[in-house]
């Protein structure tokens, strides 16, 4: 999906929620137990209550992979009923991947060709030669991790060089060496606050995915104020808030309400930041 | 498996030769194509004729996951097999994960406990909670990624703070807050020569996974020059120059060749280096 494509889903929906589908076998409501595959019926549920309020998914790996082949048949199945339905919908597997180079282009077959999945989360430790191959898929994204939500983004992200430039801001600066704000988007939890301003000073065009509202503490609000550009430039995911809402029956209705609830805070910061987009 | 076992397998042996198994549907000899699965016949060919030369084997999940459903079975029998016939072979899987808490943990499941492996690669840019719920598994080992030995390893790794210390050389210490010499091991490239010895000034005790001899251009000899510690302490991994040694009906045949002239070196190295060992 172009950079354009996306962003006229945005202004269309008045949204720039992406749902996280951490689908976990122990989580799910019991009644899914008794189908053939659990996991896909509940994302197709999920994804069918709310896809009118979001603009793009993001199913997480790890939590297929953790089922073996039960969950990749499970992750194969959503995508490909995504891809069917929803061409809309911009489809981010959450993989965290990055090797050397001749790895990295075998991730980007797996990811690009074998799924045809939009954009696909990478890891920056390795640098140059591990992010490269997956920019050659035209129309396809790499979403580089540059500030994470999580406690351990202090640990290496904010170390600063001899003049105070911090990691997380040469991966900004070197990225974009490689890539541009058509193949690149980056990774900044919302639970960064004011550090989206910084972002913004080196990555102004740049789509950034932030996870890290609601579970995680961080603020919609916040996130908007210091984060938005004048393409919106967000795809804000929430993943446990949204289908974890409820566990009974109602799963998927109470899964749409609260996409809806979102969306709707969206649509005022668009309207209060963006007024003419 | 604990240090001390591994450590006696290196002994016996006269071997620290990690055989990385990195196989690709179309590398491998063309007569295999006939059979069920040939990617698993390919690895046990391999495991089979390598084994009385090596003391641990790593699939990179990377080849296996971009043939989809099709390669993670591959992978499944792979561990199966080595498992069930190689109980004293340490087997590492090269996934490259690391994520937020909660996520890493269905990572740590997946391979710890539904594939039962001995280690897992992990990418240290997402901090502590990213990594320690891999340690949480008595018997099982995370491999940290320090210094890689690919070119866009210069990219971040080699980053100086005020003090001159470099990224690679933070993740070496902060990471021992983290674990220890009996459940952490390190990625360090062959290609990295004398930093090998900025290495063991922060981690004189731990294991180092070492990639890069063969394809890449790293020197066996250089890394254990540099990098051998009192209990030998390296896993040297060697993957195309094994297992495509050939390519014709004798490929099992030319890579128990290549082990065994890799491990005759290794066996000369302790001896100098290691006389009592």
């Amino acid at each position: 999906m172009t950079r354009e494509e996306l962003i006229k889903q945005i202004r269309t929906k008045q949204s720039f929620l992406c749902v996280g589908l951490d689908t976990d076998i122990k989580k799910i409501p019991q009644q899914l137990l008794q189908a053939d595959d659990p996991i896909f019926e509940f994302n197709k549920a999920i994804i069918d209550a709310t896809a009118p309020y979001s603009v793009a998914y993001k199913p997480n790996l790890a939590f297929y992979e953790s089922l073996g082949v039960k969950g990749l048949l499970a992750f194969e199945r959503t995508v490909a009923y995504l891809n069917e339905n929803y061409p809309e919908q911009f489809i981010i597997a959450d993989a965290k991947r990055g090797d050397i180079g001749n790895t990295s282009q075998m991730y980007a077959r797996t990811f690009f060709e074998t799924y045809n999945l939009d954009a696909l989360t990478v890891a920056p430790y390795m640098g140059e030669d591990s992010v490269k191959p997956f920019l050659a898929y035209e129309g396809k994204w790499v979403i580089l991790l540059a500030l994470t939500s999580n406690k351990g983004s202090h640990d290496f992200q904010l170390m600063g060089d001899a003049q105070g430039t911090r990691l997380f801001e040469h991966v900004l600066t070197k990225s974009q060496t490689w890539g541009n704000a058509d193949n690149m988007m980056y990774v900044v939890g919302a639970t960064q606050g004011e550090a989206f301003k910084d972002i913004r000073r080196h990555a102004p065009n740049h789509f950034l995915l932030v996870p890290g509202i609601g579970a995680q503490g961080g603020s919609l609000h916040d996130v908007c104020q210091y984060g938005m550009n004048k393409d919106c430039g967000l795809l804000v995911n929430s993943s446990r808030g949204i289908i974890y809402a409820s566990n009974g029956v109602d799963f998927a209705q109470v899964a749409a309400e609260k996409a809806r609830e979102i969306q709707e805070e969206m649509a005022r910061e668009l309207k209060a930041i963006l007024p003419a987009f």
